[in-house]
């Protein structure tokens, strides 16, 4: 029998994805679940809901819930919380460099640019983050180049529409076999029932 | 100092109000924190953000997920899940009676509603559905018509304008002092943030 394990579907742009990233290896390895890191835009998928913006700017007070909620919960994590400006972010650039990476190189990426963003407030539509990313994660600058070729690309939009098609209409998403699980809060869930063999 | 209190602020076309409103005591039992029960109705907060209808029906994706989170919470609260038909359903009839009582009675006619409408289905909106509610409560069912006099239906209304004035969108919410907490997974955020007198 395969190791049991979760797909954590992550968008740049969702705050909610920061502090997932930053805990679900240890909560996976106290399992023995296995994460698979799965980058994808949530752009697409609000437009087919008729959103042009994130909901939390669409809806301001909920937009100011959800930074106070973040404060507390990042708070409790000791993790820093600093809203960058713009928000949301445009994550493409980063979405694409985290395509173009695997296995722990790519979730290290990952943690890199989650803390830039949300950690210190840095805008990662700018090369210049995205490079301090790849320093920080000991990674090749090169790839800022290779992010931006055709293979990766495709792969970017493929995984997109992947999502879609699993029904995913938020970030984070957890996927344990057919089932989704939605929110940071739902990560111990989604672990579990990997775990627990319901796949 | 006064013991520690948290505001239960629910709707009951909402469904993730019900795992809430079933667990919510014992939690708060254990910690020593009081429960201020508030019904309020969230269709003037909807429409103030432009929604006609639930958010769950106008986005079906989100809805079929809501739908299986409710079946997985609930089976891990062994409580009944079943979604009614309409949903969401109206709920004016029941917060009116709701807000017709007080305290412990009022906590006991709302566990019946909710055991009513999403354990086993039932359309609220039915003036017996909420005979019936009253009888599993042990109330006396002239409270059908003392729900309808202009001061109840008023009280009411002041709670929600309160409710909105609080910065609450959503249901349920828990008020913790200045603090909002929203979703049945903040339940236990909220009674630990009133115990722990950050208020």
């Amino acid at each position: 029998m395969a190791a049991p394990a979760v797909q954590f579907w992550f968008e740049f742009a969702s705050a909610y994805s920061y502090p997932a990233a930053m805990r679900i290896e240890p909560l996976a390895k106290a399992r023995g679940v296995h994460i698979e890191w799965r980058p994808f835009l949530l752009g697409p998928i609000f437009a087919a809901q008729g959103w042009k913006d994130s909901p939390f700017n669409l809806y301001p007070v909920k937009g100011r819930y959800m930074v106070r909620d973040l404060e507390r919960t990042c708070a409790a994590l000791d993790l820093p919380f600093v809203l960058p400006t713009p928000f949301a972010q445009n994550g493409l650039l980063c979405a694409r460099i985290a395509t173009a990476l695997e296995g722990p190189l790519r979730a290290r990426f990952v943690r890199s640019v989650y803390q830039l963003e949300f950690g210190e407030g840095r805008d990662i539509s700018d090369p210049l983050t995205a490079a301090d990313a790849l320093r920080r994660a000991g990674l090749d600058s090169a790839l800022l180049e290779r992010a931006q070729t055709d293979d990766v690309k495709a792969a970017l939009r493929a995984a997109t529409e992947e999502a879609q098609r699993l029904g995913v209409f938020g970030a984070p998403t957890f996927a344990a076999g057919d089932e989704l699980f939605w929110g940071n809060d739902r990560l111990e869930a989604a672990l579990d029932w990997a775990l627990q063999g319901h796949l």
